[in-house]
């Protein structure tokens, strides 16, 4: 199946936006064995995007667009394809009723322009947003399939994956099934040292990583006629590598590293308090981002201030003037104070400077500690990060996070 | 002048990359005045390349193309452009000396296939490449302009600035400026509304809405001969916005909610706290992604259960036992609260439920009740946000910090 993907909007034409959007779909759509032969944007404006629908319904089977579908007079969209194709656009009852509901929801008063995001082309399927005003449209005409997804990524990635992906897996015959082994602790390049015994001799499947915001993906792709011949060829891939890389595997697919760390709490029936500093509540933001957090985080605390570790966490004042809020002893006695008070059975605590500013040739900027305390003990870990303030934070809360995972793992309760 | 860009590789159609080559582009071009109406990909294949190269040549007067410029088999961009224009493609003794001695001085043997890179289009210009091994070629033909830059962004830009700038802009005359107005209380639909009288009426500058994460950004663009002209136009056209929109208008440009409320309560001289519950510290970590944040925040707290509001902020067991966790009362005391015990002027509190469990019909998923302590009044707000966990997290931080903006512009200290 050939396909290209059409992107819609002024403002990727002005460089106000980078169009990761084609990025996700062409990554979709290559996983489930769909060639993407053109990538193309066009602006808000209708004769050209008419022309450039035209000229791909000539040449392709499948057309995904994207953007274009609000409410606004430059969303031009619907309107377009259904005048490429012929398709008169009628108001869809349903969709206007929904759209309707979700201003009343909010309290706002919904203008009169929002109207226009429930016509839909005649004979077409509405693919509902769970995350959005404008819903998005599947339409099947003359051997060709043309799908119109929303532009805000919040609303396009899960519409494909729940509505579009299941649908178009029904088109296709060849099965490429992948799976993505999430893996913490080893940079890319070492990852690929590791690993390259199996590289050089991959065929089916193969394998292949990406970097990753502080962490490796390893891609395990196969094909095959049948689903169970290519899960079982992945299967076999997973554990050479597992017997190369071993813990550093965390999880796999869309699994996170906070769902894991939750997930290992669970199990374990364990609650956890946190005393952030450096990454001033992103360890937090990260964890309470999984649905059920609150089964066993209790508390946080982000002791930004020096009076805030002392009188909050109870951190001793002669700590901090001794060996300063960055230190071993501050992070052991944060981790501690920040589990009694809250009466968890794990305390995380980390502290470290974040910079742009702050640093010094002792203390430079990216140093950090990470203390975990359990039962009663507390471990302290020093490490230096690169990089600037939201790099520095992102990638010491994925290394306490691992490092919890880690000290988990070897617990029993 | 109507101009396309052409980014040449399959990588992109496998989404390996995401295109940030086009969105460079299109920002530069925009700014001399140069109209971008479509932005392609197009993968490694002969046929496809010269067959978008006829069809943008027929409808463009300046085409740029990235990547293929390199020495393997499946670059062809130069090969598909000289066929596509009918001119041959000639050794250039300078080029390939030049290759040959980067090849030298790296210590490496120039294999045979580095010559292709020293082959250029007849009666081409060439552009010299200082960070690789590919030159980049403009050719001027039929009133058209075709101009040949090599992938790497690290190539591609230098290249740009320093050879492709300064040419473009012998060719076009006006200037291109703009500006962004960041807008948050307001939604896409309403403010298009607001704005229609001067949207409808709009000929330079323009003014066009874009929805984006809970806010609404208005792009002012302003065409002259003169970048002063350009300039007073747009601030011409912010003034009339400003009538309508007043204070929902809360930044320029790259300017964060978060960097805002921070410069006010730095203006100010005025400290926080913060008591969140439903977001889950995402509102201390967006505001300490600011560098310096430390001067204003002095302490979060995520009294994530009901024991750590009662036990850390002083919530009373009674309020939450006799009005529940998500409540107008419990966010007064947690906000009261946590002013008190850090002794900061404000103290910001949120309780809500951010689901997908936990909601019943008297409280359902997506209502929260922000509190804003100041001097001796609390101001609770209850709300209700629409969408997904992460969704309900951001659209209620934002509120949360803008109500906050709010009230700091009313202050004065």
């Amino acid at each position: 199946m050939k396909s290209e993907i059409i992107a819609v909007g002024t403002e990727l034409l002005l460089g106000n936006i980078v169009n990761t959007n084609a990025q996700y779909l062409s990554q979709k759509l290559a996983e489930i064995g769909i060639d993407v032969y053109y990538n193309l944007v066009v602006g808000d404006n209708m004769q050209r995007l008419i022309d450039t629908i035209k000229t791909s319904l000539c040449r392709s089977d499948l057309i995904i667009t994207s953007g274009g579908l609000g409410p606004t007079a430059d969303d031009l969209t619907k309107e377009g394809i259904s005048e490429a194709l012929g398709l008169k656009l009628l108001p869809d009852s349903a969709s206007i009723k929904k759209i309707e509901a979700i201003f009343k929801s909010m309290g706002r008063p919904m203008t009169e322009n929002n109207i226009k995001q429930g016509y839909i082309p005649e004979d077409a399927v509405i693919l509902e947003n769970n995350n959005g005003t404008a819903p998005g449209v599947l339409i099947e005409k003359d051997g060709k399939i043309i799908i119109m997804l929303p532009g805000p990524p919040k609303e396009l990635y899960p519409m494909f994956e729940d509505k579009v992906l299941p649908y178009l897996r029904t088109k296709v015959h060849s099965t490429i099934k992948s799976r993505m082994l999430r893996v913490i602790g080893v940079g890319e390049s070492a990852a690929e040292d590791m690993l390259k015994e199996i590289i050089n001799n991959q065929t089916n499947p193969t394998l292949a990583p990406y970097a990753k915001d502080g962490e490796v993906h390893l891609r395990i792709t196969a094909k095959s006629d049948k689903t169970e011949e290519a899960d079982r060829l992945i299967d076999q891939m997973e554990e050479k590598v597992k017997i190369i890389l071993g813990e550093n595997i965390y999880g796999h697919d869309e699994e996170s590293l906070e769902e894991v760390v939750l997930k290992l709490l669970q199990e374990k029936k364990m609650t956890i308090s946190l005393a952030e500093s450096c990454t001033g509540g992103l360890i937090a933001n990260r964890l309470t981002d999984v649905p059920g957090a609150s089964a066993s985080l209790i508390c946080g605390v982000i002791s930004y201030s020096n009076a805030s570790k002392i009188n909050i966490l109870g951190v001793s004042e002669d700590t901090i003037s001794k060996y300063g809020a960055v230190s071993s002893q501050t992070a052991e006695e944060m981790a501690y104070g920040v589990k009694r008070i809250n009466g968890t059975d794990i305390g995380l605590s980390i502290t470290g400077i974040a910079g742009p500013d702050g640093g010094s040739a002792e203390k430079p900027v990216g140093l950090c500690y990470i203390g975990v305390a359990l039962g009663d003990k507390v471990m302290v870990h020093k490490l230096i990060f690169n990089g600037n303030r939201k790099k520095i934070k992102w990638n010491s809360s994925s290394k306490a996070l691992d490092l919890l995972r880690r000290e988990l793992l070897q617990t029993k309760k």
